[in-house]
């Protein structure tokens, strides 16, 4: 594990609890021994050339350079015209999908156990596409946008990421019942690349039902592709089911490699420097950039220590039920990945 | 209780299992004497000239006529072209607001106690205005409309219910965040409502937050208000909270009195005509129709004999989880209601 050859991730610690979580990272992938150099840029917002927000240049270059990032919460801009920081990052790296694995973690009690999926959201268009106007005085009309190339683009690879996770079936959660055209139009790229994909056994619900479904029994789903707003919804639904996005991860997927991973949590401004913040979801996110870039083995040894810690209820913070500092969680956790060298 | 008037009710016995629960209704209302006369109308859709499709003019005279009606389900067109009737039905007698209370039931186990909740929807704009076109090949917009109207109308819908039903707390459920000025406008109209209700809680929250916190702890919530997909969505999450769409009453209210209560569930056309189907949605939608009538003690009176029947566990339908048949529930349901006399 010592040979490997280092590779420069690009960290964006971000705002509030920031920091301290994405230290508590630092010190656990430095106690694991994994081959990560970390490159921090900070992504505040600037006005380009033109008046348009953009990311500051030299964030871009890093990310650019190293394809792969991670990061902390970004406090939510006030401005007006600010767009939100996490919306310009997915779209300045084309992050078409984002992925939030939903597994139930032993020893956190929630009204759930066995969770065990994967929300694999259309990152790029549909209700996110901006495109707002004012028709008459009093109307309003938003356009959901839907193309052939982004539903094409994220059914693949919700197959493509079944198979390669070892996991059975995708579902298509939709609502081409009421937007017959382009929710249809997703739905059936969705059944092309199940018609390819034979091996993974497709289904297809009304995200209406899947609501429903979800809540009483969560464990009857696997893999669920989707347009854009239905997985903003839904993969918080399903956070909440294993014990919200403190404990979380998300990981942002564009091509050729580049990925961001983020907690999707808030900056938290109210205990933040005060060291009662817990890193977990930044953590798994680290976890799932590692499986990422190929580096199981390192995965899998913090995402154990990680789970066993919170499985033991010895060191603990606040927010999972304990009362021990992010600095104290942190290094019970590293004391776990050094004992199992 | 005897003297009072006779109203006749417009009664949609519906497909599938519809008949049968809507029979059960019928009697219950009878050993109830409920003053309730049932007008027996079929809303199969009907291409009217023009080659438009349209409620059977019988039916849509009936409901003119008596301003309440009683639905079972309806099984889903497949002709090309045919609207839902779920969706017609709205849109014929403007029903703008959808009343789902989701209130936990004694006796009926789910992760969940105590959930006491009602879901207010915009039912007649939002995503389901029907407008998509195809721009090029490959791309498709739909569009969603939010009109300052609707939104006045279903904001102050919401407050008043609240304020007639003894509930604390609105909260408004939106996007505005993504879809700033068509949520936003939504989300204004519910603020100046909650200006001129200053005796009800307000609060707002997004969409993706309330799902989250919905599975966490949906006792922190009171009456929630939204746009029509949200609250397609959010209202079969809430239903699912509590037990299903077998066990949840749904109301559809429009202007000058003008309601359709509804199950909203499928027609289960595999245990139809068996006399296996579980009458409760419809029955407790019953229930709502009798207090939109005014005829609250009738309600609270089958309302109480249904819960009873229920906590008791002796005489359930198998999808409640015992081994009775649907008359034999519903006489359970009739017996308890003699005993109240
Ligand atoms: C912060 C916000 C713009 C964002 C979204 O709506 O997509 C968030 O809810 C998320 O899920 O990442
Ligand atoms: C049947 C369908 C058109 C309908 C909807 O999407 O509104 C249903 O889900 C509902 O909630 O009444």
């Amino acid at each position: 594990l010592l040979d490997l050859q280092m590779q420069t991730v690009t960290l964006i610690p971000g705002d509030g609890i920031g920091p301290e979580i994405s230290n508590a990272v630092m010190k656990i992938f430095e106690a694991a021994n994994a081959p990560i150099e970390w490159e921090e840029r900070n992504v505040t917002a600037i006005k380009g050339p033109g008046g348009k927000w953009m990311i500051p240049p030299d964030a871009k270059e890093s990310m650019d350079r190293n394809k792969i990032g991670l990061k902390g919460p970004l406090k939510t801009p006030i401005a007006a015209g600010h767009p939100s920081m996490n919306l310009l990052l997915r779209k300045t790296f084309d992050l078409y999908a984002n992925v939030r694995p939903c597994v139930s973690i032993e020893g956190y009690k929630t009204p759930y156990t066995d969770v065990n999926l994967v929300t694999i959201r259309e990152n790029t268009e549909g209700e996110y596409s901006g495109i707002e106007h004012l028709i008459v005085d009093g109307v309003v009309q938003s356009i959901k946008l839907i193309t052939e190339q982004a539903s094409e683009r994220i059914a693949e690879y919700a197959f493509e990421y079944a198979r390669n996770n070892q996991r059975a079936s995708v579902t298509a959660v939709h609502k081409a019942n009421i937007m017959r055209m382009s929710d249809g139009l997703f739905l059936r790229k969705c059944r092309e690349a199940a018609e390819k994909h034979k091996d993974v056994k497709f289904t297809e619900m009304y995200l209406d039902t899947v609501c429903l479904n979800m809540v009483q029994d969560p464990t009857q789903f696997d893999v669920l592709v989707m347009p854009n707003l239905y997985g903003d919804i839904l993969s918080d639904l399903c956070a909440g089911l294993i014990g919200g996005l403190g404990v979380t991860p998300s990981g942002n997927i564009g091509a050729n490699g580049v990925a961001i991973f983020e907690s999707v949590h808030g900056t938290a401004p109210d205990i933040a420097g005060k060291d009662f913040a817990n890193p977990t979801a930044l953590l798994l996110s680290a976890v799932m950039m590692l499986r990422h870039m190929g580096l199981h083995s390192h995965g899998k040894k913090i995402e154990t220590a990680c789970f066993d810690t919170i499985r033991d209820k010895k060191v603990l913070t606040k927010d999972l039920g304990g009362n021990s500092k992010c600095s104290e969680f942190t290094e019970a956790i590293c004391q776990k990945v050094r004992d199992m060298d």
